[in-house]
């Protein structure tokens, strides 16, 4: 069904907006952080946009004891606060319309069978035509119990003509056999293609940018190889520490939690070939194929860096290292910074390293990808006019300040023929006056579209699991993080890393 | 003997500045526009700068009637008007110890004998060793006479270990055969060496700057060829009319007068092949390469448009048609625009237009070269999301703005995969402190280093002639220009002329 609608709307106009059909979002743990302060705004955002049909529901599932009122006036509340778009009156009006709140715990049938008769109260009130998605946002050890309940009590089930999805936030399991239990069991319940995981990354406008600045131009795709790429860096360096994630966080650390998913997909959008289509199953398939030739480094104790914040000082204020932090054991061994070098065995990259790397308490909160060109392989300038010369770099800025940069060289003016960096810069706020969807916004409508575009595959996960295991098997048998004050760039081993390769880390 | 220290100094640290010898400059036409607005305040701005040696010289060549204090006025108060670093009083009372007026007209013997005597004063006044430039800013008609005399009265023969230049504006002849006779008679008095032939577009930085743009970097030599640019569009756009230049520009026109030096120069910089090295001799032999690779079309009907300012309105302001300027033949078929479409039959560039335009009266002051790139070869996305994008672009903008633009296709923030145009850029302003000297301080200070890289060789100014004499004589005998109104961007029969090749003119 989707399928073929979505193909019919494919050979339309693509620039005509894409509407959700008929259709409601229950979530999961809707008394959450992510739930106040993402999907809601998201929800009425595309409300406001006019993306939602008029008839769209909200379904909130929590342990609170609201009345629909209670929870009306909370998601009324967390609107207002971080919508992206301005608040109007009007469209509160009619989204409030389609606000259900059903109170229980995931052991509690009677609250999935309410849930089910207020899935069916909504078809006829509302209109939403049994088109239903379930959004869990709830730590990973409540998925089997949810989507075994949604099964149980047949809510997974989607009358005929009409759909039902599952939305999974990560982590998608902790290592891959965890992953592949995790998915069994979801898969029991929904079929592979209502599945659909949200890496928010994905959703960037800058991370969908790089499919159209690599494949709708072409200044860049000819270069975009072993022959001139000298190698990538892809940095995601937070300033915070773990804040009050410390029961979700150890035990997991940064490689798991963002090498893993964000890091690898951004990896796979920059390395993978040319998809056919632009087509959800074409991207895919060049994705899974790009993430299956990721060769891990052979020296794990050497090309690989893990890093724990010790107390130091952010922002002017003193703060304290990973092992004090509330909630921590002080012996922990888990990682808040982690780099590793991966090397991609295809005809294109062979030879190319992508340094990967990531960080709590960082010298500054920025995502990005550099990828840095070879030197000219021939100068016919004097040598000593050119040593100020860095390497030609292409950056996409995913966040924040969303952008491109290119780095190359110019002459100094002047009268001698002095060549010295410069950069050329591209950025979104300044280029469109559209103003960029938050990446919940998109990914929430690609949900009730049925577009899987912007969501990893079972195998895509699989295969991050498979490039990061051994390293995370190696930690566990080698020696422990190396300390790094907070505030600096992370541990010197991590520039040792790449000082051996003659390269060094870009301090963004 | 210059070559030798060249050579060693090329040895030594580029960055160092360099600074001229013990030396003196002699103006001829010391009384006209170019020496008061451009030659008088280089000189002082290379003094002020410390690029000339204490004891520097200058020397006016004139008919009027002035002693040394009254020429010393004169420079005094041009540079005060036209210098483009502050006015420094210390440097100044340096400068005017070296300044000398010789009163005369070109024909003179006892001026030039007075001019002799002058130059061997300030040997011994102010230390010059026997080192002059002789500038003849004056009308080529006058070259011959004041080369001859220069010979006649020993002016020219350089004592042992010291050195006579001879500089030469534009125009250099008005086409071929006029052009080698001129050449003959300066050669005969100076050698090749020591004709330094002045094309003050060189001398400009973003002009400078192509070499290093395509040879310092990796990002854009590997896409500099007939694989990936559709074509490369070279503009000099003027707004002004001919203003007070009737008497030199009517029977010369566009072509002759930009074409021929700024524009083929231009040309031969952006395509010419990597030189071995940044010396004269070896960028002089590429660019000798490639000019002598040009192609005219074989349908110069077609493929050359020449067009006349009609009456029209400019800048707000209603402005005359060309032949309606004061002192210019109502019947004149000089050119005040003139377009041609070139191509190099050589590897790189075979089949590849290169479009040349210039023209009085147009849109905007404007000079920039346009690389423009072929569509990407297979675009992944729907048609439809990409028909506002355009073809990718390299500009190279001389003037004004002076910097780089880069144009390509980027994700229109918002729900769906839309490409739309966008740019990156590069100001000089922007990104270095360092502000740009004018170009003749630049070339002043060449002549006096002895240093020929950013002068036209005889051999380029031949081949120039050699392409543009054909254009010329079948203007002469077919047709008259196309009128243009004054303010717009030249005849249709230009658009008309890319139109057919399914191009079109950018409108910088």
């Amino acid at each position: 069904m989707s399928t073929s609608s979505n193909a019919l709307r494919d050979a339309q106009d693509r620039r005509l907006p894409r509407i959700a059909g008929p259709s409601g979002l229950v979530i999961f743990g809707v008394t959450g952080d992510l739930s106040r302060k993402k999907l809601m705004p998201a929800v009425y955002d595309l409300a406001n946009r006019g993306l939602l049909p008029p008839g769209f529901s909200l379904v909130g599932f929590a342990r609170r004891d609201w009345e629909d009122e209670d929870f009306a006036k909370v998601v009324h509340d967390a609107v207002k606060e971080h919508s992206r778009t301005p608040f109007r009156e009007e469209v509160w009006q009619q989204l409030v319309q389609g606000c259900r709140f059903v109170q229980g715990d995931f052991d509690d049938d009677a609250a999935f069978e309410t849930l089910k008769h207020t899935v069916l109260e909504l078809d006829k009130a509302q209109g939403t035509g049994g088109n239903f998605a379930f959004y869990l946002s709830v730590p990973p050890k409540f998925f089997p119990k949810v989507v075994q309940q949604l099964k149980k009590h047949g809510l997974a089930d989607a009358p005929e003509g009409s759909w039902r999805r599952a939305v999974i936030e990560k982590p998608f399991g902790h290592d891959l056999k965890s992953a592949q239990e995790l998915n069994a069991i979801v898969h029991e319940v929904f079929p592979p293609q209502e599945v659909f995981r949200i890496d928010h990354y994905l959703g960037k406008e800058t991370v969908q940018n790089i499919l159209a600045l690599r494949f709708a131009n072409t200044l860049f795709e000819p270069i975009w190889n072993r022959s001139y790429v000298d190698h990538v860096q892809i940095t995601m360096a937070e300033d915070i520490g773990i804040g009050g994630r410390a029961g979700y966080y150890d035990g997991i650390g940064a490689a798991r939690d963002v090498i893993q998913n964000h890091l690898l997909q951004l990896l796979a959008l920059t390395a993978m070939e040319e998809p056919a289509s632009f087509d959800a199953d074409a991207v895919a398939a060049e994705k899974t194929k790009v993430l299956g030739a990721v060769r891990l480094p052979k020296n794990l104790g050497k090309e690989t860096v893990r890093g724990q914040y010790a107390h130091g000082w952010q922002g002017g204020e003193e703060v304290v290292g990973y092992l004090e932090e509330e909630g921590i054991d002080p012996a922990s061994k888990t990682d808040t910074y982690a780099a590793v070098k991966l090397e991609i065995d295809n005809r294109r990259w062979a030879g190319v390293p992508f340094y990967l790397r990531t960080g709590k308490r960082l010298g500054r909160r920025v995502t990005e990808i550099a990828v840095v060109f070879q030197r000219a392989p021939h100068s016919p300038f004097d040598h000593t006019a050119t040593e100020e010369l860095g390497q030609n770099a292409l950056v996409i800025r995913v966040q924040p300040d969303e952008g491109v940069t290119m780095r190359f060289g110019s002459k100094v003016p002047g009268t001698s023929m002095e060549v010295r960096d410069v950069s050329m810069d591209f950025a979104y706020g300044e280029s469109f006056t559209e103003s960029s969807p938050e990446a919940y916004e998109r990914l929430i409508l690609d949900v009730l579209l049925g577009e899987s575009n912007l969501f990893p595959r079972l195998k895509e996960v699989e295969l991050s699991w498979q490039i990061l295991d051994p390293i995370e098997e190696y930690w566990d048998k080698h020696g422990t993080p190396a300390q790094y004050p907070a505030g600096t760039w992370g541990p010197v081993e991590a520039d040792e890393m790449l000082a051996r390769d003659g390269r060094s880390w870009r301090r963004p």
